[in-house]
């Protein structure tokens, strides 16, 4: 008899061997390509609807919960993710190659807790509720939790302020209290595993029902699909690749359920004649530390920069370059990602672009890859515009020599969907008379419009749009990073018409349950009470 | 030579023959059943591409126009309305039969033209941009237009207030700066066309660009499809049939397109037994009359009741039959209403309803139906419970007799979504403890939540939700009454990050553009400057 011992999987408030998996997989260090010791199961079509099963019975009690004790659920579980923390780094690092000190520890994990810190003051103040109150006709409305779990898979980029199971999507969906089924990233299961474990402690302290949070970590492909449409779910948050996102988009969209999807992004730079004449060192520098970081992985690297043809171009490409050589060879999260790579710069090679950096795994070292810089003509990219903005995730960037201003506009008119669109200009004012043509095309393009500064860094903000049209997202007016606006995703409008007073949600009666919400009292702002 | 005048289009600006029409149509008057004399194109693929394009043409410079004078031309389209109200409330009234008095001149006009008031209030103080600004960060937000037009299919039954070129979404569209693509109905185009010619004018007087809004009456279906999901278009609000609607909701979500449908709703009412005991008379009366309102033909006509068997349940039906035995019969919209409503009840019937009052055409008067009632019993409702909520669209309701609590609990488990859902209960309190179990399985499966008072109502209030979850509407996010949350649609999120402080929009910049808009300054709502 086989008996490989697997990780367990959190389903119905308990850990537990999977039922019948339908197979295993292992994580693999990207730093040597070896496979780590941890196996994993995949979860059959019975186990993943056993799980939505527990969560739509979990439903209704962590609707009527206390926003005290979501607050309270996630700032214990930011706590435990600190004094975990040198484990956790160790894992991470493990499972991605992400750099220990520099990202894991001096970045990405306070940054979690931080997001999940921030998710508890959310729902401890409600804010995420927007109550608007007509006294006169007394009908009142507010966002409300969703009618079902919400499904969250996350990316392989983040394994801490993304992951399905400690991430944005995860507080966000929580502090609208509804229950999370998290998938597994399988780039870092372990990583995952021992997030979750903390989670449930935090969960299993908070008094909330036991079945709000469960986690998988994989199941076949057909089997997200008829999750994500489920007639019990209530709505799902994806980050990953365009072809996975695409897939299930369909499916939930033909079943009339929300799906959220982070898809793709090239992220344009344009850098205007006179940023280049005042300060292209500079830029040059930041460019190259933006598309290197975190080796590129990033859903909002710089993989697309245009600028003029002619010798100040031809200057910053030789800057960058130069840098590009210097800089270490990238490690990725897996051999998928180092084929997926090497697979769009074909695409990009065979439409015109050229290779004049890098542009090769670097396989000595894992899942290594050199960081590589291409070039094509602004009329080469006119041809061949849907090709030559395939993204190609990793430490690479694709420049575009654009012949004169117009031809510049135009390149803009065939950017699709982006998370984020930049433009570098002269400090002085000198390309102002060309940023007013070219801003309202780029802006019509993009989540967030930056000025003079990479796009790599996503803060944690109120006023963040971690989004963007079409196929940057599924939807332009969602973002997922920055509360409230992210928890919007998972809620929906309730409107209470003639409803008697006592039976009103806290959030809708006439005394301001915290005495802080902002409400909408006959079309004005207040903190205070209906008078 | 066949010289047949047709009614003109309004395509890029100008009032014209449509270009190669691929056919014609004739609405009829319902009260007779005769067709009216204009004769109206149904347009080619190459019309609706080159209203695709002169609307994609003017979007920018729509973008760019001052609020103030989409306030004015909202303002100047009511004034205008009122100014042929005789005319109007006239050609609608042959087109729908609604009455003339009571509905659509005493009622559905001046909601019309209230509703665009209230939008040009809402464009002049800017509220669907709900700002936010960072400034510790420096990074600022704002709800925008979006990067191109929004098409709007108008419905049957309010050949005002929701039309395409008049109504509510024409009004959201435009207070975010979008251009219009108006799909008339059918049934009303001759009144669609006079309102058109009152928008256009207002247009002009505006200097709004002049493919701002353009007027097609019909086009084939998959030109239809085509529309919704072309890459010029914005988004799309349907208000109609669920077949039509899921169709193009196809179409618009494989392209990535948002699409905002009201698509259908039973729009259940629970009586519970002490409301009964104390009111019986009142709460038939009021049925009785919201049911035949309109003929019934209302987004929430209330076409499933849930009541106690027995006595009081039966007393209910008795009084409720002899209202509506007295009640005329309602005229409905078209010869295809007649049939879908037939059908409808065929398909009730077949799946263990009874007819205790009508259940028929009234062939002498046009497109007469005779008031109906219905009755199942709830066991029978749980068996059926898919095919007992089909929409019978007209002056037609189901009563379904409910044998005890927790039957009447399980039912409610079943309802599908639905735009409203309202709880009749003694007003002193006897029924409160059924109340608590029923309303959260209620509240989770409808928009708008009533206590006390028929649905057929929708205020145009800032707390209105009408909107609700999948079928009734394809997100349960967004409601199509109600400012500014109707505008939000028709908006993508822009985020500003270190932008330089003069190429901010006027919304986001230090000081407040309009002295009075509510923005979000580092978490606190106000009306005042960034200090």
């Amino acid at each position: 008899m086989n008996t490989v011992i697997e990780q367990p999987v959190l389903v119905a408030g308990q850990w537990r061997a999977a039922r019948n998996p339908v197979g295993t997989f292992q994580a693999a260090n990207p730093a040597t390509g070896t496979p780590l010791p941890a196996i994993f199961p995949v979860s059959s079509r019975d186990e993943v609807l056993e799980v939505i099963q527990a969560a739509s019975l979990a439903t209704q009690g962590l609707h009527d919960a206390a926003p005290e004790k979501i607050a309270a659920f996630l700032e214990r579980f930011a706590d435990l993710i600190e004094a975990r923390r040198e484990e956790l780094v160790l894992q991470a690092y493990l499972e991605t190659g992400l750099p220990q000190a520099t990202r894991l520890d001096g970045n990405e994990l306070p940054r979690t807790t931080n997001q999940l810190r921030q998710a508890a003051q959310a729902a401890r103040e409600r804010i995420w509720t927007q109550p608007v109150i007509d006294t006169k006709l007394n009908i009142r409305a507010t966002f409300a939790p969703l009618s079902g779990p919400i499904v969250i898979f996350g990316p392989n980029n983040f394994p801490f302020a993304f992951n399905a199971i400690s991430g944005g999507d995860f507080a966000a969906a929580l502090v609208a209290r509804n229950p999370v089924i998290a998938k597994a990233n399988p780039g870092h299961p372990e990583t995952t595993r021992l997030l979750a474990e903390l989670a449930f402690q935090a969960l299993q302290e908070s008094g909330l029902p036991a079945a709000s949070i469960q986690l998988l970590y994989h199941f076949p492909d057909e089997v997200g699909l008829e999750l994500v449409s489920h007639p019990l779910i209530g709505a799902t948050g994806f980050t990953g690749s365009k072809n996975a996102g695409l897939q299930l988009k369909g499916a939930a969209d033909r079943a009339g359920k929300p799906i959220y999807l982070e898809l793709s992004s090239i992220n344009p730079i344009f850098i205007l004649p006179g940023a280049l004449e005042e300060r292209l060192d500079t830029i040059a520098s930041e460019f190259c530390a933006s598309c290197n970081m975190g080796a590129g992985q990033f859903c909002t690297n710089p993989g697309l920069v245009v600028l003029p043809a002619g010798p100040l171009g031809e200057a910053f490409l030789q800057a960058a370059t130069n840098r590009f050589h210097q800089t270490q060879p990238g490690v990725l999260f897996s051999l998928r990602g180092v084929q997926n790579l090497e697979h769009a710069l074909r695409t990009l090679l065979e439409h015109g672009a050229e290779i004049v950096a890098g542009g090769h795994p670097q396989e000595s070292s894992g899942y290594g890859f050199t960081p590589t810089l291409l070039r094509a003509s602004g009329q080469t990219l006119l041809q061949q515009s849907e090709a030559l903005q395939t993204e190609a995730f990793g430490p690479t960037s694709l420049l575009i020599f654009s012949a004169h201003e117009d031809q510049m506009l135009e390149i803009a008119r065939r950017i699709e969907g982006n998370l984020t669109g930049t433009i570098y200009s002269h400090s002085g004012g000198q390309d102002d008379t060309f940023y007013q043509r070219l801003e309202p095309l780029l802006r019509a393009r993009v989540g967030r419009l930056l000025n003079d500064k990479m796009p790599t860094g996503v803060a944690v903000s109120p006023a963040m749009n971690h989004g963007g049209p079409f196929p940057a997202t599924g939807h332009p007016g969602f973002t997922s990073v920055g509360l409230p606006a992210a928890i919007r995703r998972f809620t929906q409008l309730h409107s209470y018409d003639n409803v008697r007073p006592q039976r009103l949600p806290a959030e809708l009666q006439d005394k301001n349950p915290t005495g802080r919400l902002w409400r909408v009292i006959d079309g004005t702002w207040t903190q205070g009470d209906v008078s």
